[in-house]
Formats: structure tokens, sequence, C-alpha cells
């Protein structure tokens, strides 16, 4: 070939970008949101729509996986090379729930180019992400001419993700032989921004539950009752209020067993990162830094476990007022955890602590659901350095290393197949996942193609180096 | 006549029952919810209907006042007597919204009759015992072959207690000529229980607000933000938390301002009382006693001043879970006030606490709606013994006296007009005021008839005795 492979990859990618984004439009407008019943119909449908279009791309193995809850996709595209390491690629089809009138300029199942931004649910959470890779995979054989790829190529893109992946760990264990590999790639991440591309080292575990609390078996007149019986959600706000310290720690007992703390090392590798702080609360959208006494912002969102409110409820929230004290009232808590912490044992914690929160005379209930461990890759791992050359390529710039403060089932992986976990991403914090106008950079969506393009290269090359 | 009296209203209430009942029913099909803007017409639709129904029963004037919120209706019937004293009856046409799905067993505004009750929203609170009145004059009329009632009588129902009475203080103050009385019969409280016919004395006031709280500027990911920046959720939790201390006290600097505290003999009596907690803790659904310590619950209900939760709600209220730290949270308030209490000051004070308590970069606003003042009535009053005395002729039995923890405008009433609030109610604490399944009984809705149609002969003759 006369094309240099860089320019061969870029100029492959160039020709396809346009129907590689509408592919990926058509996929957009699926709302699979796995959290909402009523959308089961629409998780399988982006189920069936990505195994078809795998097989098009010329994956040799595109099944759909069924689970006792929302069903995955699985594809195999094997190497020609029998010495080939094997590579499983991990993502999910399934988003978020988003509605207009949760504050979305556009309709978020709607896919709409603005500024050279592609917004919809799921643009960079995570089907963007998932997508780059059926171009980036061809952009590799056709850069390098081969017919099949330089590894074992192996996706699963799960369909729980956004629900705490609840059948993923035992997905994962009933096709354990067929999910076999010597790593795994998650794309499901992000980088440090637009300008400092990086590769995350470890994602945080989460950890979820309800609280549900009941009070008079109906709502009741506040003027005849009130002050003499126990308020439901004055009962949740305790609960909400005592769940951390002045010293914004988590003061649930026994919270922090295990809790491997950072090393000196690691806090001044977070400290070199470029961080602007008062850029950091534009794109978190936040009007103060608020979090654990002793720890920087950086520490606290990727190394420090936490405990947050996603939702409250309880009696009259219409307009007006409504003298009541309500029956029951709701809260909604997730915890994110850190290597050493087990979420078993702080579901036990939570349900102690709650126990003894409550006041007399208000029944509780605590529904947790299924919980995401905490995982954490070495700095050295070849696979790692492999990861960090490619994305070094894409994006001509050296590349840092971060970790993530989300959670995925990435420590599923790890524990189940063996396999060390690397995580290749390229959403920016501003893509806004989880909230209204996600969106993706195209530019960025690009570099993760390009990225994949060279990655199983480098990575046949590399896998057996020793650290 | 041959007929005692007492034998003639019982058997011109007995002749009528079918027809009263029918006509109240037609009533409480308006669903006149002042609280919810859609239904305005309703509102206003059901001050036509009692504008027009007071004159068929005879009042020579029925009109319907405008405000600048939903209407009022007035209406007199002058005696023949120069000399009568005057009273104004209060009550109010509007009703708390009401769903079916919030645990209605049948449709809130279409009224049944189960066992001996009349269900509906508005049957007990408070188009029930407005209501009593029109069958209780005509009685009274024709027990005693009088031609007009022995007192000036004078109604005033508004349309606007259940949110409030924003406008009823200017509109008694607009019309406080017209509406000038010796006395007022506030037929909008409960007594005691179905055995034990009680008068009130007094009302708690009432003042309420929302405290609305915006942290990040919309939904943002907890993963990725989550313990770094402040959660509205938890400043909301946190601001209802520190609305009590540990002995049940409302914890806002200066509440307690100028409240008169209860005295031995008002102990005593309110001790007398046939009370039984057991009983108290099932007709109130609940399932303990809590509240201010040292003290017991009918002092707490009746004479204490209290802060209740009505409503709190932010984030994601939906099936499953939403991993976001909510852009926005909110909780409304109401306070239970007692004689020496200043809603101004209350509001003062809620506010300054408020600021005090919500943590940097949270941005907080609160909205109080108007507030209504606490009332007392000395019990040696000539025309609080004539209420007792016709209520115990209506009941064959003593009558004791009781307060309401409720509120309503009869402060108002009691400071424009300088005359003395009696409060004439037959509503029970089984009737579930502001709840699902609100019922009025009906043997003692035709109990509150036969009170009102002894009263004004009783009023007549002793409303000149002095104490
Ligand atoms: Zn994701
Ligand atoms: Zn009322």
């Amino acid at each position: 070939m006369s094309q240099t492979p860089d320019k061969a990859v870029r100029t492959y990618i160039e020709q396809h970008r346009a129907a590689f984004l509408d592919d990926l439009a058509e996929w957009l407008r699926i709302p699979s949101v796995s959290a909402q019943p009523d959308h089961a119909p629409d998780v399988r449908r982006s189920a069936d729509w990505l195994a078809a279009k795998l097989q098009e791309t010329g994956f040799s193995v595109a099944e759909v996986w069924e689970t006792a809850g929302a069903p995955a996709v699985y594809a195999e595209w094997p190497s020609d090379d029998p010495g080939a390491p094997t590579v499983l690629v991990y993502g999910h089809h399934d988003v978020q729930p988003a509605a207009r009138e949760d504050g979305w300029d556009t309709e978020p199942f709607e896919p709409v180019v603005r500024d050279g931004r592609l917004h919809a649910r799921g643009a960079a959470d995570d089907k963007g992400q998932v997508f780059f890779h059926t171009l980036g995979v061809r952009a590799h054989l056709a850069a390098t001419g081969r017919t099949s790829p330089a590894v074992h190529l192996k996706l699963l893109i799960e369909g729980e993700e956004e629900s705490g992946s609840p059948h993923f760990r035992q997905l994962v264990e009933e096709h354990a032989d067929r999910l076999a590999a010597d790593a795994v790639i998650v794309s499901d991440t992000g980088m440090w921004s637009e300008d400092t591309p990086t590769v995350c080292t470890g994602m945080r575990g989460l950890a979820e539950c309800e609280i549900r609390l009941y009070g008079p078996d109906q709502d009741i007149h506040s003027g005849s009752f009130g002050g003499a019986v126990p308020n439901p959600a004055t009962a949740a706000a305790r609960l909400v209020a005592a769940l951390h310290d002045e010293q914004g720690r988590v003061a649930v007992p026994g919270f922090y067993d295990g809790v491997v703390e950072l090393t000196d090392r690691e806090r001044e590798l977070f400290a070199e990162l470029p961080f602007d702080e008062q850029q950091w609360l534009r794109t978190a959208r936040s009007h103060a830094l608020h979090g654990e006494a002793g720890y920087t912002t950086l520490e606290r969102i990727w190394a420090r476990p936490t405990a947050e409110v996603n939702g409250i409820g309880g009696g009259y929230q219409g307009p007006g007022s409504k003298t009541i004290i309500p029956s029951t009232a709701m809260v909604k808590l997730s915890f994110r955890l850190v290597a050493g912490q087990d979420p078993d044992h702080i579901e036990k914690a939570v349900r102690a602590w709650a126990a003894d929160q409550v006041p007399a005379g208000i029944r509780h209930e605590i529904v947790f659901g299924s919980a995401t461990r905490p995982c954490l890759t070495p700095l050295d791992h070849p696979a790692l350095q492999s990861l960090a050359r490619s994305m070094s390529r894409a994006f001509a710039s050296p590349v840092r290393f971060t970790r993530e403060g989300g959670s995925g089932p990435a420590a599923d992986l790890q524990e189940v197949l063996g396999a060390p976990v690397l995580f290749l991403g390229i959403s920016v914090p501003s893509d806004g996942w989880h909230a209204p106008n996600e969106k993706v950079e195209l530019d960025l969506l690009l570099k993760g193609v390009e990225t994949s393009a060279y990655l199983w290269g480098d990575l046949a090359a590399h896998w057996r180096d020793v650290p």
C-alpha cells in the first residue's frame, strides 16, 4: 500500500462516516429505556437492530442473548491467526429515561446534529461508543489489508446497564466459555477533555436502594392530627439528613470498611492533571464544590465512596397547598463504591442504619437493586499500554491516565473471565450523561473509531510483553 | 300548636330529609377544588348553585361576591323583630383536591350513602356543615310558627378556604358594613365523637410555605459528579430534618415568640375528656404517638404550635432507578399557630432559618401562602352558652368544650367585625377531612340541622345575658 496505515485508516473513516452516522441515528431513534417496563419492546428492538447491523458489518456470529430481563447482543469475528489474543468489547444498548419536558431542547429520541455535536439520549452513553467499533474494525481491515481482525474479536452489548445490570453477572457466568478473553475493552466511559485524551484505569462500584416509609394508612389532615403522630416525609428527610456527617463523610456505620485508601503517588498523579475547578463546576452545571473533607474534587469523584439522593418524594407535590400528613414517602439512594468495598456488606450496613433511624410508628422497607462492584487495572499492564498507544496515535497527543467515577459491570467481567479490564471511551464530561440534551462530539466519536482501528493490531503485537 | 317545639323540629326534619340530602348530593357533585386552577369554573358553579339554593330556601338576599380569586356567597334573612341580634354564619363551598387513585373506594365527586354515611369530598368539610343551616332555619320557622327567623340571619360562604383564604380578609373588610354581626357562627369544625357532643372554643392558625431548592442547572450524573457538588434533595431533606429538635419542638428560632401557654385549669379540662389514645390513633390511621415532649396528645393538637411537611419532592420518582443528582427539590411546610403567634413574625423567622440552613451552591426561594390567625372565645360568653344549650337539646346530652387543631379564617371575622366567634360543627374525627373516602355521618348531619333550628331562638332570648 502507498498510504501509511494512519492515513489509510483516516481516509477509510472519512469515506464511511456519513453512512456510519446514519446508522447510529437509526439506532438512537429506538428508545431502549431499560428502567421503564413499557419500553421493554424497544429494548428488544434495539438488540435485534444491533445484531443485524453487526452481521452486516462482517461479524460471523451475531446473536441476541436472552436474560431474565432485557436481551443482550453477542458477536464474534475470529482472527485468521490462530495464536491471536482474544479481546471482548463490552458496552450496553439500553439508555437512561428521557422525556422532552425534562429540559431537552429537542426530542431525546430524534437525533439532531448541531455545531458538530450529535444530540440524542444514548449518543454518548452508550450507543455512540459501542457503535464506533463497527467502523473501527472495518477501518482496521481496510488499512492493513487483512481479511480478518488481528485479534479474535468478541462483543457483548448488554441491555440492562442503566438498570444496574441485574442479570449481567448470571449471563456472563452462563456463557463464560464463549466469552473467554485475554482482555476486556469497556467502551462505556469518558476521557478528561477534548484536548486531553486519557485512558481510564478503574471505575467505582454502585449499590442502589429505594427506602419506602409508611406512616398513617392514608393521608390525614395536618390540622386535626399534625404535631401528634409521626410523619413519613419527615422520617424520609431525617434519613437523608443522617446520611452524611458534618465532614461530608457517609455516616452509615461500617460504610468505609475495607476501603482501599489512596496512596501518596496516586494523589500526586491526580493533582498533576490540568484540573480547572471553575471549568469543572460549569460542566457539572453546579454552583459550589461540596463533599468529603480532606479530599480534592478529583479524589472525591474517582477514588472515594459516596452516597447520593437520586430522588425523594412524599405527600402533595401539585400546585398550591394541601394540609396533610402524607401516608407514605420514599427516597432513592445510590452509593458509589471503591476498591475494597463489598456491595453485600454495604447493603447490610444500610439496612441496619435505616432500621436504627426510622422512628416508632413508621414502617419501612428497603429494596436494593443489583449492585455493581468497583474495579481497577494496573497502570503497567501491556494491554493498557497498547490502548494508550492507539489512542495517542488517533489523537496525535500523549495520553494520561484517569479513573471513572461512574460504575459499570466491568468488575464482573474481570472476576468471571479472569481478564484485565481496559477502558476505551471518547466521551467528555460535558456530554450530559443521564441528563437532558445528552450529546457526543462528532470529532471525538471518529477518534474513537480510529483508536479502535489501531488497537487490534497493537494488542496482537504486544499482548505478551512482560510488564 | 299541639307539638312541643322539639318534636315539631324533629318531625319537620324527618319530612324534609330526603329532599335535603338530594340537594346536598347535587352540590357535592361539583368538584369545587380551589387549589387547582383548572377547577376554577367548578368553584364558580358551586357558588352559583348555592346562591340559587339559598334564595329557594327563603333568604331575601343571596349574592355571589367576587374576590380576586374564587367567589364567595353571601345571603341575608332579616328578622321581623327589629331588636333581634344579628348572627353571621361562616362556612366554605370549596373543597380539598381529591382523585380516585389517591385511595378512594368510590369517585370522590359522586356522593354515595353506605351504612348511614354519606361519602364524598366535601361531605363533612364543609358543604354538609354549611348546608344543614338551610334545613335548620326552615325547621326553626316551621316549629315556632314564625315567618322570619328570631335573629337577623346572615351567611358568608367563601370559596378559597382550602387554599388558605387568600382574599377573605379583604372581602370581609370591603363588606364589613353588610357583614356586621353580634356573633359569628363558624360551621367548619367537628365535635369530640358521636357520643360526646362538644362545642369548640378556638382554632389554631396556619402559615404555609413552599421552599424550592435549586442545585445543578439540570439533572447531572451521580457517577460523574456525585460526592463533589451539593445535592438540592439533600438540602431539602436537611431543612426538614432541622425543623424539629430531638424534643419534638419546632427548631426555627423565634417560632415560639408570644405563644400563650396553657394554664393549669385548661390542662385539667383537656385531661377530663374521655380520651382513648388507642382509639384516637385508629382514627388518625397512625401507628404511634409522636410530638412535642411534655405535652399530651390533646394539648399537642389543640394548644401547641406545630410544623409539618405536607409534601416533599425532588429527582427521579418513577419506577426503577436513575443515578442523577437532581437539579431541583422542594418541600411544602405548614405551621399551626396558637393564640399569641403572629403569622408575619413566623414568616420572617422561617425565612431567616432557611437562609441559615441552605448550603453554598444551592439557591432557594420561599413562597408563603396567605396565613390564617389563631382564635379563641371565652367559655362564659352568653352566645357560647346558647350554642351549648341548643346542641345539648339536639343531642339530648350535656355538651363539653374542646378546641380545634385545624385552622379557619374565623380570626379575621373576630378581628374585623368585632364579634365573638362560636363553632357549631357536627363532624367527627373519623370523617377523613382532606383524606380519601371523606364522609359525614347522616345522623349527626341531622343533629346539626336540629341544633341550627334551636339556636336562633335561644340566641335571641339570651344574647344580652351578662356573663
Ligand atoms: Zn453507560
Ligand atoms: Zn373546612
